[in-house]
């Protein structure tokens, strides 16, 4: 061990390994809920490429298990590394390398997180339009897990934003794919395969990904519905419109009263309207000039009322920005509420609404516990705070959970990843052909394993 | 041969087999320019999906390699098969078997052409957003291409469209991958990997594919430059602008003489702005109003002005739709004209007046012949006609245009694939390390090299 601790110094510089006992407890764990924390051998913080490179070289001759960690954020404990594994950390290699407005691109480095390259774009009048909730994010570990967020309703996930990657095999080779251009019909596209496989293809240790103008003028609708048919029934209508809405969610009343508590919140829905509401819908349209959002807010009210919303109100700036922020940290107000599992399952969004009666008799027979969610309205991905102590019920309750939306078409995780949290439901719920698939390109990339072990796969 | 002819008339019927004697010339070629034809020694034409698996299981017994083949309109060779080959003609499984308002989406069968399923999303005020110039060819290919085309620019390519796919993989298994959802973090997307495999992968037998409004405005403008450094330098300006064009292509003074007098349009720009110019912007942006849509128009036309166009001309209606027409049928005008290649690389788009710049020295200096063309400039996807008859000065200039623009950052196609007829420009320019996983992916699906035979590798 102390060979492979000289290794790796030689590779990164001793100032950048951490051994067993010197590794802080937050390199053993992310954020989701319910998943033992790891304890690696090792922690390394490699500097640029050929020092990631380097590191997977001893770790194949070392047969140590790699687990990569952007800022550990992740919600699916696929940033836990096993024992006697090996972290690599990128957050040294944190730089946005270049924004280029001609080709309206940014080329990152992954540990870069949202809110820098945010930062970076804006200064260029642009946008990286992937906000997950989490501005702390890695750019790395977003593409792992092919993140989204509330703006994918209008902008797509990660996937559609990432062009290129620089990226380093188990074997050590560094691969190019992608470029600075949109389209490419030149081979696989390796650069979308390696987005979403969550750290156990390959180390991307570079990206190119697009940004987009960014538009000065946002408005927020709100709107209480009296039924979970009624907020899905109206979904197809704001999307068919044309409109092109930024978000489009779908929050539980319980889940609006715990994050509105949470963040001291008055949307000024009166008591009389809020007693009949069993969901809100909240719609964020963006515009280039004042007067289109104007235009835009008056037709969507028009068109809410017209899907039966109870009423519409057009939020003020404050209080809209503030109920997206609160809907942002939605995740915290369960966790703090002592949610003990979350759900982000993904489904024909027509389908949510027979889904969530599902999850409510799920819950109501037998199964127990509580279940409060909101969700991408647009995307049909479903947000679901699970409160169910017990962990054999609970494990009941989620497998009935994700089997309702497999039934419908769906897939276990719309956006967190599948990590080693989610596993074993995508593991009986996924065609097994695509399994077997997913096996063999494993193989092809990593013959030895040595990525992201036991994440996706046992 | 005769026992090969009877298992496949089991699998598919006698009457949809064809032996080497029987088999139309059609079946031996695509649009490709400058290819040879091949000549199989099977066609056979499957009516469902367990019929495709069944020929596969045959094909991999009796190691008869495969060419799939949908309207034969690919412009790379990709359908074109090999001597001893079977075709697997998708003209039967062409029904557009759902089209899912609630969902914004249409499940295809891939002998579907564009513009069947373009009438049949029309019908619902939905529009499949895949232009690529060609309305005949079928979903099946331009999946298997990952095609573009001019509206790109706005809606992406179709890998950005394709949500699902049911694909037979070539052990005959069958493969779902995907669905009637907009985002998934649930294992490798093999969707996206199939997408742009060119047949090489797997047979796709279904597609989930997403719908978008139909905006029933549309206006075109149209911008003289009086040179590609202006006209490369307006670019960013109008995609930075936010008005989001529907399309924005540049088009060469002889590219548009050729296709204008093919179609016999006036555009009316006057021989005194003609003459200063040396290539034409067009821009046609779509909208949800009239009264948005006149707004638009008139800020493009400032714009323009401002970005440095000689003129700015709003075309009419009949004048606008028949530009755009005659632009979609710009091979047509090339191929009539006697050109001898076609390129359709991509490139970062701010780089684009330089590497025009560059093909137009490696013509001048002795590369001889003529170049000529136009492209999806919002995309940096470059069209070009390559009139050079000799064979060898033909190969020596169309490498040297592929290597400028990969030295630029890009890739040999944006949109037709890599087929037969640029797999050497292809292999010689990839990344190593890319060229070798894909051949580890390839050997992952299909161990026994059956499927697409000479197309994207020897």
């Amino acid at each position: 061990m102390s060979d492979t601790r000289s290794l790796l110094a030689e590779a990164v510089g001793a100032e950048h390994v951490l051994a067993a006992g010197e590794v802080p407890a937050d390199y053993g764990h992310d954020e989701a809920l319910g998943v033992a924390a790891g304890r690696p051998d090792f922690v390394v913080r490699p500097g640029d490429t050929t020092q990631v490179a380097a590191v997977l070289r001893i770790a194949g001759e070392r047969g140590l298990r790699v687990t990569a960690r952007g800022s550990g954020t992740g919600l699916s404990g696929g940033a836990i590394p096993v024992p006697g594994g090996l972290v690599v950390s990128f957050e040294r290699m944190n730089r946005v390398l270049e924004i280029d407005a001609a080709n309206s691109v940014a080329v990152v480095q992954p540990g870069v997180t949202l809110a820098e390259l945010d930062a970076a774009a804006a200064a260029h009048g642009l946008v990286y339009p992937v906000f997950p909730g989490e501005m702390g994010a890695s750019l790395g570990g977003t593409i792992a897990t092919n993140a989204g967020g509330m703006r994918a309703v209008k902008y797509g996930v990660t996937r559609q934003h990432v062009l290129g990657v620089e990226a380093v095999l188990a074997s050590g080779e560094v691969l190019r794919a992608g470029g600075k251009h949109v389209k490419n019909a030149s081979g696989y596209d390796l650069t979308q395969l390696i987005v979403g496989s969550e750290g156990t293809l390959a180390l991307v240790t570079e990206a190119i990904v697009r940004l987009y103008p960014r538009l000065p003028y946002q408005g927020t609708v709100l709107a209480p519905f009296g039924s979970l048919d009624q907020v899905t029934a109206a979904v197809p209508g704001i999307v068919g419109s044309g409109i092109g809405p930024l978000i489009l969610e779908y929050v539980d009343t319980v889940t609006m009263a715990a994050i509105t508590a949470a963040q001291d919140i008055d949307l000024g829905v009166p008591a009389a309207v809020r007693d009949k509401t069993l969901a809100y819908l909240v719609v964020m349209v963006e515009e280039r000039t004042e007067e289109r959002l104007a235009a835009v807010e008056a037709e969507l009210a028009e068109l809410l009322a017209g899907l039966g919303a109870g009423d519409v109100y057009v939020l003020p700036d404050p209080a809209a920005r503030r109920l997206i922020e609160a809907r942002e940290k939605a995740f915290w107000a369960a966790k703090n509420a002592g949610a003990d599992d979350i759900v982000d399952t993904v489904l024909p969004r027509a389908a949510m609404a027979g889904f969530l009666a599902e999850v409510g008799e799920l819950v109501g027979s037998g199964g127990g516990g509580l279940v409060m969610g909101c969700g991408h309205a647009g995307d049909g991905n479903v947000h679901l705070a699970v409160f169910q102590a017990d962990a054999e019920a609970r494990s009941a309750l989620m497998h009935g959970i994700f089997a309702a939306a497999a039934a419908r078409g769906g897939a276990v995780s719309g956006e967190h990843g599948i990590g080693t949290a989610k596993k074993r439901y995508f593991l009986e719920l996924a065609d097994p052909v695509a399994v077997g698939l997913m096996l063999r390109i494993k193989q092809a990339f990593d013959p030895g394993g040595i990525l992201g072990p036991g994440v996706l796969f046992e």
